[in-house]
């Protein structure tokens, strides 16, 4: 045997378990999404790489994208993010769209990073955006979106919590400590790298950049103030309507959440898991979506969540659920050449009285027959000898309770149905 | 304005209005795979290009794939189909996986081809496959599936038929007209170019490959015979299922159909729109899916259909589905700021109640509103004004109907569903 020609690294295969996987987050997420009224859309996978030069971080685009030149010449990319697709798909069409325009999409995107754990170069990403509209209200809509989700596939408030912060209020805090503002938006990343940094560097970094050290002390007291929010009007806002929607027990204020990107003017947000810190998923407010390439400035809030770490989340607390596709179908087994034609016009048959079946393919053995059933995971199996056939019977064995009954084919759907509503032993 | 940076050609930008018609063939795919109890699987979107060398065309790898060295130098390509990709995952875990396999797959594909109606570069392709089974009736399922398809979406069989040919009964015709082994594979491509070049021009291609001018007649009498297949018994056994199976009249022989492949080892089909003769999808049955990629031989039928084409037949029909997403959808109004959250309220206690609820998500002017609801295509709009908060009532306006109603707020989602039920007016 020749050896077999690998994968692509950081590429994953989908065999049907894997599958039930991906399809099992593509289905909850737009049941949120759908809830609150946003509408699927999808860009291209390929785009110009200059898509990328207006909106992106540098590294993204320079270490990140998979670029090449197409035949016909031009500099094209794999998509990193969805971001600058849906900004010039807005812009292609503002005179035309009805704004508020509540967006959502879920598809695949590449990244040339080091697999590891929860990273992969090649993964899908659900992004959901409410665009044309400035307020703490819309804000929360999507941070409800979120906690909504983790509900949906059972993380609890102690498992995953959405920490949430506003760049205004921090740059107001700044403001109020005495920092410059040519200094603030190197505060802001010396605010986001203190997970990642020994508390000694991270101070040493501080006074290095220039703040002085009762500005730094301020500083420290002002990340570690878990009711700054109190101080801000819009905030008073966002908590209230995360109240009325039942969800404020998934998010909480934390004054270190900057996340990375220029691109954020105000709420920002990130998902973590509780134990570990793991991002699931990050978000925020953005004053301008489309100027940058090429049309009116337009305001908005939206987010992106991966599906490999939230996989590695819902797996950790047993949460992925198991891939029962052919739970509820049915093998029409084949007695014998002969009758096969007979097995195929039965399932034909049961699958117009709504039935998921599949008739095996050839003449079998019925052992090998039931034990393909078996290892398929599907429970009945149907049966049609020579006595059963001449008075138009079939015997229904129901391989999770090991039980069988004999009765007209015809009546077959139905008495499946009823066989299904019974526990199954395991 | 600065010019908007324009998408890649030959890639397609996916509005929600679009999205609903990508949707809603997946949708109607999946049913009609998962009726017949076939499993969903998907492959990476990049492999690695030698893996493409042994199964595909030559024209397909040197012509049309996107080919590129990724960061690390390896050379891969962006997939231009999917059967080398489903044979390099079976074929890495032949030993566990249980055949029969039923496997489909819905995703996107890449081909540097001349855009043109019918064509882009980057599209999305169903394929599905029945590995490990070698029989006229495994064949007829997947034909079976092609028509089922086919009425799931509308079309009659007066507008789409399905041809299909064995390679087995050409060789064996060829072999009765006295053509040679070596001959047989250059007339199949001589066969598959039949309606692509003049009649004359035909014929004298045929004499210059070496046909005799009488074997040249017996072969146009043969490509003519449209009872040719009632002397194979695997055609007997094939179309028989189809009657079982009630799709018959989607299907016909057709001697002329070849399909490219030398893949191919008995059974071709290809589904065509009458009008016109644009092939829909082709497939057929192949005696080894696997050893050319490391595996033990591995038989099989499957076929592909690519979305781009079925949405050309399917529109010029006018069996497009026109997208009313959020048709069933209510718009919670909002009356002022002071009374924002009190609308997020009732907007989540819908949801909660199983409706899809777009909550205006800032203070406007009601007329406003109730246009965004309008130009969203959202029948209903509830309006919550000083007096009806009072006494906790909700105004219902029925946007298609234009009548109202004042209910309860706690009814709201049971009056939304009768009035749903009524005809809307338009």
């Amino acid at each position: 045997m020749k050896a077999i020609i690998p994968s692509v690294k950081g590429t994953r295969d989908f065999y049907p378990a894997d599958m039930a996987v991906r399809n099992y987050l593509y289905r909850t997420l737009r049941t949120v999404s759908e809830q609150y009224g946003y509408q699927e859309y999808d860009g291209p996978f390929l785009e110009r790489i200059d898509l990328y030069a207006a909106k992106s971080g540098e590294e993204l685009v320079k270490e990140q994208a998979f670029v090449f030149p197409d035949r016909g010449g031009d500099e094209i990319t794999l998509r990193p993010e969805l971001t600058p697709t849906l900004a010039r798909m807005v812009a292609q069409r503002q005179g035309e769209l009805t704004v508020p325009l509540r967006w959502w999409s879920f598809g695949p995107f590449w990244r040339y990073e080091r697999p590891q754990k929860g990273r992969t170069r090649e993964f899908f990403q659900w992004n959901i955006d409410l665009i044309g509209v400035s307020s703490p209200e819309a804000d929360a809509e999507l941070v409800a979106i979120c906690a909504e989700f983790f509900r949906a596939v059972g993380l609890k408030p102690s498992q995953v919590q959405i920490m949430v912060n506003n760049r205004k209020l921090m740059d107001q805090s700044l403001a109020d400590l005495g920092v410059g503002a040519e200094l603030r938006p190197r505060v802001f990343r010396l605010v986001d790298r203190r997970d990642k940094m020994s508390a000694a560097d991270w101070d040493g970094y501080a006074l290095e950049m220039g703040l002085g050290a009762e500005q730094l002390a301020g500083l420290k007291a002002l990340l570690a103030d878990g009711e700054l929010w109190r101080k801000s009007e819009d905030f008073l806002r966002f908590f209230a309507v995360l109240d009325a929607l039942g969800v404020r027990e998934y998010v909480r204020f934390d004054a270190q959440i900057i996340r990375g990107l220029d691109y954020y003017t105000g709420t920002v947000f990130e998902a973590r898991d509780v134990d570990g810190g793991r991002a699931v998923l990050g978000g925020g407010h953005y004053d301008n979506l489309v100027s940058d390439v090429g049309g009116d400035p337009l305001p908005g809030v939206g987010f992106a969540m991966g599906d490999v770490m939230i996989g590695v989340v819902l797996e950790k607390y047993g949460l992925l659920p198991h891939s029962g596709a052919l739970e509820g179908a049915a093998l029409v087994t084949v007695f014998d050449g002969e009758r096969l034609i007979d097995s195929f016009r039965l399932a034909g048959e049961l699958r117009q009285a709504g039935l998921r079946v599949v008739c095996y393919p050839e003449p079998a053995k019925l052992p090998k027959q039931l034990k393909f059933a078996d290892k398929m995971g599907i429970r009945f199996a149907l049966i049609v000898g020579p006595d059963e056939a001449a008075q138009g019977l079939v015997t229904i064995k129901d391989l999770a309770t090991r039980t069988q009954e004999t009765t007209a084919q015809e009546k077959a759907a139905e008495k499946i149905a009823e066989m299904l509503a019974k526990p199954a032993a395991v």
